[in-house]
């Protein structure tokens, strides 16, 4: 039972503000710590989100593919879903719904997910192209990505959230990523409106932070010039 | 074998700046965490140093007890323990000790605990009294401390690194705390002069942080006018 009161992260947001793009965990590893989760594939390739233990890849293209077990990430979150059910929403926009989850989770000092699943309208999501190495900033290699819209979508978002303190080492404040019903559709979500669903929310006691030790680049960079804060809110 | 690569913390340095000083795991819990930890007691009720699975605990009087089961702590640092061994070192201080760790682990970026055994002079500690609700901050009730000063003693330092990104939740940079080889003399460390001694370190790559959710105080607190930082870096 512990393990659904856990959620685990690979890397951190930090590391990819200068660009440590190389992928540290695979998602046959990854999936040994959740079956539903979020993350960016090495180089900033694209965006995934695994729901019911299906790691979906949204490509820079828009292309939606299942990421296969040898596919590498350098940053991830995953946990073992069993969300409570919260509310019955309608007709609220990203911050309402953020608002909402607030006050009714109380839970602002500790991890949580959230999952919404409804009818969504004007979502907008976005995904990284993926990048060479020599990698470049994190801001850099955000700058090439593609912006999705579509107006009317029935589909599934998922979310984190991590308190302010967590902040660098995770997005401080909410993170969430959507996929359509029909997989044809998703991304890091930039904004939506949220028609009509159903929010439920998983509250964790613990935050498992997995770093990549065995990456030299990672272990030899100095982050003390890094603007982390910056890098982060520019690219997320 | 994986939770030797583990380093676990219940609360968060951050709690304790505005006072949260509530016990919120017991020893009992904690221990099956770690054999090998530090801590502090409910109320900032002393310095806890665990070796070998025995939670020796100072108190602000100096004397050292072990610390029962039902001893319950706002925030603790535990692993078990498999150091290896890294250098024989003679005639360092705190400074010059922190440095070499970091020259020779090359573990800036993870957290790593290190074990000093060996002779120690002018070794400087310290320990909080415990204080009763409701409590002050961190910085006032650390004001009521005692401090202790031994030249010449034989004794184990068992510190903490954490990497800068996590100073809040945890002391960024090291926590050592000590205690002598006749369980007569200890406390956070303050300052120290290694005469000779066995240096070893063990790295971890994963950060367990587990969040006291059960406790409403904790839950509902604004952390968000907190200097937390300079709270910390007050009293640690």
């Amino acid at each position: 039972m512990s393990n659904q009161i856990t959620l685990y992260q690979h890397g951190t947001l930090a590391l990819l503000v200068p660009g440590l793009l190389t992928g540290t965990i695979t998602m046959a590893e990854l999936l040994k710590h959740g079956d539903t989760g979020i993350g960016t594939g090495e180089g900033l390739d694209g965006e995934l989100i695994i729901l019911d233990g299906k790691p979906y890849h949204v490509h820079g293209t828009g292309d939606i593919t299942i990421a296969p077990d040898s596919f590498t990430m350098p940053f991830a979150n995953a946990h073992f879903a069993r969300y409570s059910p919260l509310a019955e929403l309608e007709n609220v926009d990203e911050a309402d719904l953020n608002q909402q989850m607030i006050s009714l989770s109380r839970a602002r000092n500790t991890f949580f997910s959230v999952e919404v699943h409804g009818v969504f309208s004007n979502v907008q999501t976005r995904a990284a192209v993926k990048s060479n190495p020599p990698y470049n900033t994190l801001a850099e290699t955000a700058e090439n990505q593609s912006v999705f819209n579509r107006d009317q979508v029935k589909g599934t978002l998922v979310g984190y959230y991590s308190p302010e303190l967590f902040e660098g080492a995770t997005v401080g404040g909410f993170h969430h990523h959507f996929i359509s019903d029909d997989h044809q559709f998703g991304g890091h979500v930039l904004s939506f409106h949220l028609d009509k669903g159903d929010v439920s929310y998983q509250l964790f006691d613990t935050f498992e932070q997995h770093l990549p030790v065995g990456n030299k680049q990672y272990m030899e960079h100095d982050f003390s010039n890094d603007d982390i804060a910056g890098g982060i809110h520019q690219s997320e």
